[in-house]
Protein backbone atom coordinates (compact mmCIF):
# COMPACT_ATOMS: atom_id res chain seq x y z
CA UNK A 1 0.00 0.00 0.00
CA UNK A 2 1.14 3.53 -0.59
CA UNK A 3 0.51 5.99 1.08
CA UNK A 4 0.52 9.76 1.02
CA UNK A 5 1.79 12.94 3.75
CA UNK A 6 1.46 16.24 4.09
CA UNK A 7 4.41 17.51 6.41
CA UNK A 8 5.00 21.35 8.39
CA UNK A 9 8.07 21.63 9.59
CA UNK A 10 10.40 23.77 11.85
CA UNK A 11 13.94 23.64 9.63
CA UNK A 12 16.25 25.25 12.36
CA UNK A 13 17.20 21.56 14.09
CA UNK A 14 17.59 19.75 10.97
CA UNK A 15 20.33 19.29 8.38
CA UNK A 16 17.57 19.25 5.94
CA UNK A 17 15.26 17.06 4.41
CA UNK A 18 17.15 14.21 3.06
CA UNK A 19 18.49 11.02 5.79
CA UNK A 20 22.28 11.92 6.61
CA UNK A 21 24.12 9.41 8.74
CA UNK A 22 24.75 11.31 11.77
CA UNK A 23 22.55 14.36 11.51
CA UNK A 24 19.05 14.48 12.43
CA UNK A 25 16.77 15.27 8.98
CA UNK A 26 12.67 15.33 8.71
CA UNK A 27 13.01 12.49 6.40
CA UNK A 28 15.45 10.51 9.09
CA UNK A 29 12.37 11.59 11.82
CA UNK A 30 9.54 10.83 9.93
CA UNK A 31 10.70 7.08 8.61
CA UNK A 32 11.99 6.08 11.93
CA UNK A 33 7.99 7.36 13.30
CA UNK A 34 6.90 4.54 10.71
CA UNK A 35 9.26 2.55 11.74
CA UNK A 36 7.70 2.70 15.32
CA UNK A 37 4.12 2.37 13.60
CA UNK A 38 4.54 -0.19 11.22
CA UNK A 39 7.73 -2.09 12.47
CA UNK A 40 8.49 -1.63 8.87
CA UNK A 41 11.56 0.30 7.73
CA UNK A 42 11.01 2.23 4.88
CA UNK A 43 12.02 5.46 2.80
CA UNK A 44 10.34 8.55 2.74
CA UNK A 45 10.13 10.28 -0.77
CA UNK A 46 9.72 14.32 -0.57
CA UNK A 47 8.33 16.16 -3.23
CA UNK A 48 11.04 18.60 -2.58
CA UNK A 49 14.53 18.17 -0.44
CA UNK A 50 14.33 21.29 1.52
CA UNK A 51 17.94 22.01 2.51
CA UNK A 52 19.17 22.99 6.62
CA UNK A 53 17.13 25.44 7.84
CA UNK A 54 14.40 25.62 5.30
CA UNK A 55 10.80 24.83 6.69
CA UNK A 56 7.54 23.48 5.37
CA UNK A 57 4.17 24.74 5.20
CA UNK A 58 3.11 21.98 3.11
CA UNK A 59 5.73 19.35 2.23
CA UNK A 60 4.24 16.56 0.09
CA UNK A 61 5.65 12.77 0.85
CA UNK A 62 5.33 8.71 -0.12
CA UNK A 63 6.15 5.62 1.00
CA UNK A 64 4.84 1.72 0.90
CA UNK A 65 3.97 -0.13 4.05
CA UNK A 66 2.90 -3.79 3.75
CA UNK A 67 0.65 -3.18 6.65
CA UNK A 68 -2.41 -1.35 5.88
CA UNK A 69 -3.56 1.69 7.81
CA UNK A 70 -6.68 4.11 7.66
CA UNK A 71 -5.08 7.67 6.93
CA UNK A 72 -6.44 8.99 9.92
CA UNK A 73 -4.67 6.07 12.47
CA UNK A 74 -1.05 7.05 10.32
CA UNK A 75 -1.44 10.67 10.74
CA UNK A 76 -2.07 10.84 14.33
CA UNK A 77 0.33 7.79 15.20
CA UNK A 78 2.86 9.47 13.26
CA UNK A 79 2.40 12.94 15.16
CA UNK A 80 2.56 10.26 18.49
CA UNK A 81 5.83 9.21 17.36
CA UNK A 82 7.69 12.38 16.01
CA UNK A 83 6.85 14.56 19.51
CA UNK A 84 9.29 16.44 20.35
CA UNK A 85 10.49 17.21 16.80
CA UNK A 86 8.83 20.01 14.91
CA UNK A 87 7.11 18.14 12.73
CA UNK A 88 3.93 17.74 12.43
CA UNK A 89 1.74 14.96 9.85
CA UNK A 90 -1.25 17.34 8.50
CA UNK A 91 -2.78 14.99 6.31
CA UNK A 92 -2.05 11.19 5.56
CA UNK A 93 -4.40 8.87 3.03
CA UNK A 94 -3.65 5.82 0.61
CA UNK A 95 -2.29 7.03 -2.71
CA UNK A 96 -2.29 5.19 -6.21
CA UNK A 97 0.26 2.42 -6.89
CA UNK A 98 2.09 4.62 -9.23
CA UNK A 99 1.79 8.03 -6.75
CA UNK A 100 4.97 9.87 -6.64
CA UNK A 101 5.22 12.93 -4.24
CA UNK A 102 8.46 13.92 -6.37
CA UNK A 103 7.75 13.03 -9.63
CA UNK A 104 3.82 13.54 -10.10
CA UNK A 105 4.06 17.15 -8.58
CA UNK A 106 2.33 19.73 -11.25
CA UNK A 107 3.45 22.60 -9.08
CA UNK A 108 5.45 23.57 -5.91
CA UNK A 109 5.07 27.08 -4.38
CA UNK A 110 7.56 28.10 -2.23
CA UNK A 111 7.35 31.63 0.16
CA UNK A 112 10.73 33.52 1.04
CA UNK A 113 10.13 36.33 4.05
CA UNK A 114 12.51 39.06 4.70
CA UNK A 115 12.00 40.74 7.84
CA UNK A 116 13.05 44.82 7.47
CA UNK A 117 13.65 46.84 10.48
CA UNK A 118 16.40 47.86 12.46
CA UNK A 119 15.75 45.34 15.08
CA UNK A 120 16.13 42.07 14.87
CA UNK A 121 13.26 39.06 14.71
CA UNK A 122 12.41 37.66 18.56
CA UNK A 123 9.48 36.01 18.41
CA UNK A 124 11.06 35.00 14.34
CA UNK A 125 13.91 34.49 14.81
CA UNK A 126 15.51 31.84 12.76
CA UNK A 127 12.53 32.18 10.60
CA UNK A 128 12.43 35.03 8.10
CA UNK A 129 15.43 36.89 6.78
CA UNK A 130 16.05 40.06 8.87
CA UNK A 131 17.67 42.43 6.93
CA UNK A 132 17.97 46.20 8.45
CA UNK A 133 17.63 48.15 5.45
CA UNK A 134 13.93 49.19 3.61
CA UNK A 135 13.78 47.13 0.17
CA UNK A 136 11.39 48.76 -2.68
CA UNK A 137 9.19 46.20 -2.54
CA UNK A 138 8.13 47.33 -5.76
CA UNK A 139 11.44 47.53 -7.68
CA UNK A 140 12.10 43.72 -6.90
CA UNK A 141 8.60 42.72 -8.10
CA UNK A 142 9.42 44.76 -11.16
CA UNK A 143 12.68 43.17 -11.85
CA UNK A 144 10.98 39.23 -10.97
CA UNK A 145 8.68 39.74 -13.82
CA UNK A 146 11.67 39.20 -15.91
CA UNK A 147 12.37 36.10 -14.20
CA UNK A 148 8.66 34.22 -15.38
CA UNK A 149 8.49 31.98 -17.97
CA UNK A 150 10.96 29.20 -19.20
CA UNK A 151 14.68 30.32 -18.89
CA UNK A 152 17.65 28.86 -19.04
CA UNK A 153 18.63 29.58 -15.18
CA UNK A 154 22.49 28.78 -14.67
CA UNK A 155 22.96 31.82 -12.98
CA UNK A 156 20.15 30.84 -10.24
CA UNK A 157 21.83 27.28 -10.06
CA UNK A 158 23.52 25.72 -7.22
CA UNK A 159 27.06 24.96 -7.93
CA UNK A 160 26.18 21.11 -6.36
CA UNK A 161 22.74 20.77 -8.56
CA UNK A 162 22.62 17.55 -10.22
CA UNK A 163 19.70 18.42 -12.20
CA UNK A 164 19.59 17.19 -16.02
CA UNK A 165 19.49 20.63 -17.85
CA UNK A 166 19.29 24.40 -16.50
CA UNK A 167 15.87 25.38 -18.33
CA UNK A 168 13.25 25.57 -16.01
CA UNK A 169 9.68 27.33 -16.46
CA UNK A 170 8.91 29.96 -13.53
CA UNK A 171 5.00 30.16 -13.27
CA UNK A 172 5.01 32.79 -10.73
CA UNK A 173 7.47 35.35 -9.26
CA UNK A 174 5.59 37.72 -7.63
CA UNK A 175 6.84 40.08 -4.64
CA UNK A 176 4.95 42.31 -1.74
CA UNK A 177 5.31 43.89 1.59
CA UNK A 178 3.24 42.66 3.93
CA UNK A 179 3.41 45.16 7.24
CA UNK A 180 7.39 45.13 8.03
CA UNK A 181 7.96 42.18 5.70
CA UNK A 182 8.77 41.74 1.69
CA UNK A 183 7.49 38.38 0.85
CA UNK A 184 8.60 36.45 -2.49
CA UNK A 185 6.13 34.01 -4.01
CA UNK A 186 7.63 31.23 -6.53
CA UNK A 187 5.73 29.01 -8.38
CA UNK A 188 6.96 26.41 -10.78
CA UNK A 189 6.64 22.61 -11.65
CA UNK A 190 10.74 22.04 -10.38
CA UNK A 191 13.24 24.54 -9.16
CA UNK A 192 16.71 24.15 -9.58
CA UNK A 193 18.99 23.26 -6.35
CA UNK A 194 19.29 26.97 -4.57
CA UNK A 195 16.96 28.26 -7.30
CA UNK A 196 14.86 30.85 -4.98
CA UNK A 197 17.39 31.42 -2.46
CA UNK A 198 19.16 32.72 -5.34
CA UNK A 199 16.64 34.69 -6.96
CA UNK A 200 15.76 36.30 -3.49
CA UNK A 201 19.44 37.29 -3.20
CA UNK A 202 19.42 39.11 -6.16
CA UNK A 203 16.12 40.62 -5.45
CA UNK A 204 17.43 41.85 -2.05
CA UNK A 205 20.01 43.87 -4.05
CA UNK A 206 17.51 45.24 -6.20
CA UNK A 207 15.57 46.31 -3.62
CA UNK A 208 18.43 48.18 -1.68
CA UNK A 209 19.27 50.19 -4.95
CA UNK A 210 22.33 48.16 -5.69
CA UNK A 211 21.09 46.64 -8.86
CA UNK A 212 18.89 48.36 -10.86
CA UNK A 213 15.86 46.28 -12.23
CA UNK A 214 17.09 45.48 -15.78
CA UNK A 215 19.98 43.79 -13.83
CA UNK A 216 17.97 41.24 -13.24
CA UNK A 217 17.70 40.35 -16.77
CA UNK A 218 21.16 41.12 -17.57
CA UNK A 219 22.22 38.15 -14.78
CA UNK A 220 19.68 35.53 -16.19
CA UNK A 221 20.84 36.49 -19.99
CA UNK A 222 24.21 35.62 -18.79
CA UNK A 223 23.97 31.86 -18.09
CA UNK A 224 26.85 32.70 -15.33
CA UNK A 225 26.84 31.75 -11.71
CA UNK A 226 29.10 34.58 -10.97
CA UNK A 227 26.52 36.78 -12.13
CA UNK A 228 24.20 35.61 -9.33
CA UNK A 229 23.73 37.90 -5.96
CA UNK A 230 24.92 36.50 -2.57
CA UNK A 231 22.49 33.60 -2.39
CA UNK A 232 19.31 34.64 0.50
CA UNK A 233 20.17 32.45 4.04
CA UNK A 234 18.05 29.12 4.60
CA UNK A 235 15.69 30.58 7.40
CA UNK A 236 13.52 32.85 5.18
CA UNK A 237 12.44 29.75 2.94
CA UNK A 238 8.76 27.91 3.37
CA UNK A 239 8.02 25.19 1.16
CA UNK A 240 4.55 26.01 1.14
CA UNK A 241 2.21 24.00 -1.43
CA UNK A 242 2.99 20.82 -3.60
CA UNK A 243 0.14 20.54 -6.49
CA UNK A 244 -0.92 17.23 -8.04
CA UNK B 1 16.27 61.68 31.67
CA UNK B 2 13.45 58.82 31.08
CA UNK B 3 13.10 56.76 28.30
CA UNK B 4 10.24 54.55 26.41
CA UNK B 5 10.95 51.67 24.88
CA UNK B 6 8.70 49.04 22.62
CA UNK B 7 9.57 45.89 23.22
CA UNK B 8 8.94 42.41 21.24
CA UNK B 9 9.44 38.71 23.08
CA UNK B 10 9.24 35.40 22.55
CA UNK B 11 7.85 34.31 25.93
CA UNK B 12 9.01 30.67 26.19
CA UNK B 13 12.25 30.97 27.47
CA UNK B 14 11.16 33.52 30.45
CA UNK B 15 9.51 33.07 33.21
CA UNK B 16 7.81 36.13 32.60
CA UNK B 17 8.14 39.47 32.44
CA UNK B 18 8.52 40.07 36.47
CA UNK B 19 12.38 39.66 37.31
CA UNK B 20 13.24 37.08 39.66
CA UNK B 21 16.00 35.95 41.52
CA UNK B 22 16.65 32.55 40.13
CA UNK B 23 14.74 32.50 36.70
CA UNK B 24 14.79 34.43 32.96
CA UNK B 25 12.99 37.40 33.23
CA UNK B 26 12.20 39.88 29.82
CA UNK B 27 12.77 42.98 32.63
CA UNK B 28 16.01 41.34 34.19
CA UNK B 29 17.13 40.77 30.49
CA UNK B 30 16.48 44.64 29.78
CA UNK B 31 18.10 45.67 32.81
CA UNK B 32 21.11 44.20 32.19
CA UNK B 33 21.44 45.13 28.48
CA UNK B 34 20.76 49.06 29.76
CA UNK B 35 23.43 48.40 32.48
CA UNK B 36 25.88 46.99 29.72
CA UNK B 37 25.23 50.48 27.75
CA UNK B 38 25.43 52.77 30.32
CA UNK B 39 27.05 51.04 33.44
CA UNK B 40 23.64 52.31 35.31
CA UNK B 41 21.32 49.79 37.07
CA UNK B 42 17.92 50.84 36.86
CA UNK B 43 14.31 49.32 37.33
CA UNK B 44 12.67 49.02 33.56
CA UNK B 45 8.62 49.61 34.41
CA UNK B 46 6.34 47.20 31.55
CA UNK B 47 2.86 48.11 30.53
CA UNK B 48 1.87 44.44 31.57
CA UNK B 49 3.23 42.20 33.38
CA UNK B 50 2.75 38.81 31.28
CA UNK B 51 3.13 35.80 32.79
CA UNK B 52 5.40 32.93 32.02
CA UNK B 53 5.50 31.94 28.41
CA UNK B 54 3.24 34.98 27.37
CA UNK B 55 4.72 36.99 24.31
CA UNK B 56 4.60 40.46 22.95
CA UNK B 57 4.99 41.62 19.87
CA UNK B 58 4.45 45.30 21.30
CA UNK B 59 5.22 45.89 24.90
CA UNK B 60 5.80 48.98 26.19
CA UNK B 61 8.46 49.85 29.29
CA UNK B 62 10.35 52.97 30.86
CA UNK B 63 12.89 53.68 32.67
CA UNK B 64 15.61 56.77 33.63
CA UNK B 65 19.08 56.72 33.43
CA UNK B 66 21.60 59.87 34.14
CA UNK B 67 23.46 59.95 30.96
CA UNK B 68 22.08 60.53 27.74
CA UNK B 69 21.87 58.80 24.63
CA UNK B 70 19.93 59.20 21.28
CA UNK B 71 17.25 57.01 21.19
CA UNK B 72 18.78 55.18 18.01
CA UNK B 73 21.86 54.30 19.59
CA UNK B 74 19.45 53.35 22.99
CA UNK B 75 17.43 50.87 20.31
CA UNK B 76 20.63 49.27 18.22
CA UNK B 77 22.62 49.37 21.57
CA UNK B 78 20.19 47.11 23.74
CA UNK B 79 19.72 45.06 21.15
CA UNK B 80 23.29 44.26 20.66
CA UNK B 81 23.64 43.48 24.33
CA UNK B 82 20.71 41.43 24.36
CA UNK B 83 21.67 38.89 22.01
CA UNK B 84 20.97 35.79 22.20
CA UNK B 85 17.56 36.29 24.40
CA UNK B 86 14.92 36.35 21.84
CA UNK B 87 13.98 40.34 23.10
CA UNK B 88 14.12 43.01 20.43
CA UNK B 89 13.56 46.45 21.36
CA UNK B 90 11.51 48.09 17.89
CA UNK B 91 11.98 51.86 19.27
CA UNK B 92 13.71 53.83 21.70
CA UNK B 93 13.17 57.62 22.52
CA UNK B 94 13.06 60.08 25.32
CA UNK B 95 9.73 60.62 27.24
CA UNK B 96 8.41 62.99 29.28
CA UNK B 97 9.14 62.71 33.04
CA UNK B 98 5.84 62.07 34.07
CA UNK B 99 5.59 59.60 31.36
CA UNK B 100 4.77 56.12 32.97
CA UNK B 101 4.43 52.94 30.80
CA UNK B 102 1.88 51.62 33.61
CA UNK B 103 -0.17 54.15 34.44
CA UNK B 104 -0.35 56.63 31.47
CA UNK B 105 -1.51 54.11 29.22
CA UNK B 106 -4.89 54.45 27.95
CA UNK B 107 -5.10 50.92 26.50
CA UNK B 108 -3.62 47.28 26.09
CA UNK B 109 -4.53 45.19 23.21
CA UNK B 110 -4.13 41.93 23.34
CA UNK B 111 -4.33 38.75 20.92
CA UNK B 112 -4.82 35.23 21.69
CA UNK B 113 -4.29 32.32 19.21
CA UNK B 114 -5.98 28.73 19.12
CA UNK B 115 -4.86 26.76 16.95
CA UNK B 116 -7.91 23.83 15.73
CA UNK B 117 -6.75 20.68 13.79
CA UNK B 118 -5.71 16.86 14.35
CA UNK B 119 -2.25 17.61 13.55
CA UNK B 120 -0.21 19.55 16.34
CA UNK B 121 1.46 22.85 15.65
CA UNK B 122 4.85 22.38 14.17
CA UNK B 123 6.13 26.04 13.67
CA UNK B 124 4.09 27.39 15.76
CA UNK B 125 4.86 24.85 18.90
CA UNK B 126 4.72 27.07 21.62
CA UNK B 127 3.04 30.05 20.04
CA UNK B 128 -0.51 29.13 19.78
CA UNK B 129 -2.86 26.81 21.95
CA UNK B 130 -3.77 23.52 19.91
CA UNK B 131 -7.26 22.67 20.30
CA UNK B 132 -7.40 18.97 18.22
CA UNK B 133 -11.35 19.56 17.44
CA UNK B 134 -13.05 22.27 15.47
CA UNK B 135 -14.17 25.36 17.21
CA UNK B 136 -17.61 27.25 16.75
CA UNK B 137 -16.02 30.70 16.38
CA UNK B 138 -19.56 32.83 15.33
CA UNK B 139 -20.71 31.33 18.91
CA UNK B 140 -17.12 32.20 20.67
CA UNK B 141 -17.78 35.59 19.06
CA UNK B 142 -21.64 35.92 19.77
CA UNK B 143 -20.79 35.17 23.59
CA UNK B 144 -18.57 36.63 23.96
CA UNK B 145 -20.08 40.73 23.66
CA UNK B 146 -22.00 39.81 27.05
CA UNK B 147 -18.35 41.13 28.19
CA UNK B 148 -17.83 43.86 26.51
CA UNK B 149 -18.59 47.38 28.69
CA UNK B 150 -17.99 47.62 32.31
CA UNK B 151 -18.37 44.97 34.67
CA UNK B 152 -17.46 43.19 37.85
CA UNK B 153 -15.12 40.87 35.87
CA UNK B 154 -14.38 38.90 39.79
CA UNK B 155 -15.04 35.21 37.76
CA UNK B 156 -11.98 35.63 35.33
CA UNK B 157 -9.74 36.97 37.79
CA UNK B 158 -6.74 35.22 38.93
CA UNK B 159 -6.63 34.20 42.92
CA UNK B 160 -3.48 35.70 43.69
CA UNK B 161 -4.40 39.20 41.22
CA UNK B 162 -3.82 41.84 43.66
CA UNK B 163 -5.77 44.86 41.83
CA UNK B 164 -7.76 46.92 43.92
CA UNK B 165 -11.36 46.53 42.32
CA UNK B 166 -12.82 43.64 39.65
CA UNK B 167 -14.70 46.20 37.73
CA UNK B 168 -12.83 46.94 34.42
CA UNK B 169 -14.18 48.39 31.10
CA UNK B 170 -13.64 46.07 28.45
CA UNK B 171 -13.85 47.77 25.21
CA UNK B 172 -13.59 44.84 22.68
CA UNK B 173 -13.29 41.45 22.56
CA UNK B 174 -14.08 39.44 18.77
CA UNK B 175 -13.79 36.25 18.12
CA UNK B 176 -13.15 35.31 14.51
CA UNK B 177 -11.46 32.65 12.38
CA UNK B 178 -8.19 33.00 10.79
CA UNK B 179 -7.37 30.32 8.78
CA UNK B 180 -6.58 26.96 10.81
CA UNK B 181 -7.33 29.32 13.96
CA UNK B 182 -9.48 30.92 16.12
CA UNK B 183 -7.84 34.71 16.68
CA UNK B 184 -9.64 36.30 19.93
CA UNK B 185 -9.12 40.15 20.36
CA UNK B 186 -9.28 42.02 23.71
CA UNK B 187 -8.94 45.88 24.49
CA UNK B 188 -9.01 47.59 27.89
CA UNK B 189 -7.46 50.28 29.21
CA UNK B 190 -6.20 47.84 31.79
CA UNK B 191 -6.77 43.97 32.40
CA UNK B 192 -7.21 42.18 35.83
CA UNK B 193 -4.78 39.43 36.02
CA UNK B 194 -5.41 36.31 34.04
CA UNK B 195 -8.37 37.96 32.74
CA UNK B 196 -7.69 37.20 29.11
CA UNK B 197 -6.98 33.59 29.60
CA UNK B 198 -9.65 33.20 31.73
CA UNK B 199 -11.83 34.91 29.37
CA UNK B 200 -10.52 32.67 26.30
CA UNK B 201 -10.85 29.39 28.26
CA UNK B 202 -14.42 29.83 28.90
CA UNK B 203 -15.14 30.57 25.32
CA UNK B 204 -13.63 27.42 24.14
CA UNK B 205 -16.53 25.83 25.81
CA UNK B 206 -18.49 27.82 24.11
CA UNK B 207 -16.63 26.88 20.64
CA UNK B 208 -16.65 23.57 21.79
CA UNK B 209 -20.52 23.51 22.35
CA UNK B 210 -20.03 22.53 26.06
CA UNK B 211 -21.01 26.20 27.16
CA UNK B 212 -24.23 27.51 25.56
CA UNK B 213 -23.27 31.31 24.65
CA UNK B 214 -25.61 32.69 27.11
CA UNK B 215 -23.72 30.54 30.13
CA UNK B 216 -21.05 32.93 29.07
CA UNK B 217 -23.23 35.94 30.96
CA UNK B 218 -24.21 33.44 33.64
CA UNK B 219 -20.67 33.02 34.19
CA UNK B 220 -19.84 36.88 34.31
CA UNK B 221 -23.08 37.62 36.62
CA UNK B 222 -22.03 34.86 38.97
CA UNK B 223 -18.93 37.05 40.36
CA UNK B 224 -17.66 33.58 41.13
CA UNK B 225 -13.92 32.48 40.09
CA UNK B 226 -15.75 28.88 40.25
CA UNK B 227 -17.74 29.76 37.20
CA UNK B 228 -14.37 30.05 35.07
CA UNK B 229 -13.74 27.69 32.22
CA UNK B 230 -10.35 25.87 32.79
CA UNK B 231 -7.92 29.18 31.99
CA UNK B 232 -6.30 28.94 28.32
CA UNK B 233 -2.44 28.62 28.28
CA UNK B 234 0.20 30.76 28.47
CA UNK B 235 1.57 30.41 24.52
CA UNK B 236 -1.38 31.49 23.14
CA UNK B 237 -1.47 34.94 24.05
CA UNK B 238 0.47 37.67 22.54
CA UNK B 239 0.25 41.56 24.10
CA UNK B 240 0.10 43.31 20.68
CA UNK B 241 0.27 46.52 21.31
CA UNK B 242 -0.19 49.15 24.20
CA UNK B 243 -1.72 52.85 23.54
CA UNK B 244 -0.96 56.29 25.42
Amino acid sequence: MRYRLTVEYDGRPFAGWQRQENAPSVQGALEEAIFRLSGERVTVHGAGRTDSGVHALGQAAHFDLVKEFAGGKIRDALNHHLKPAPVAVLEAAAAPQDFSARFSATARHYLYRILCRRAPAALDAGRVWHVVRALDADAMHAAAQALTGQHDFTTFRAAECQAKSPVKTLDRLDVSRVGDEVHVNASARSFLHNQVRSIVGSLKLVGEGKWMPRDMKRALDARDRAECGPVAPPEGLYLVRVDY
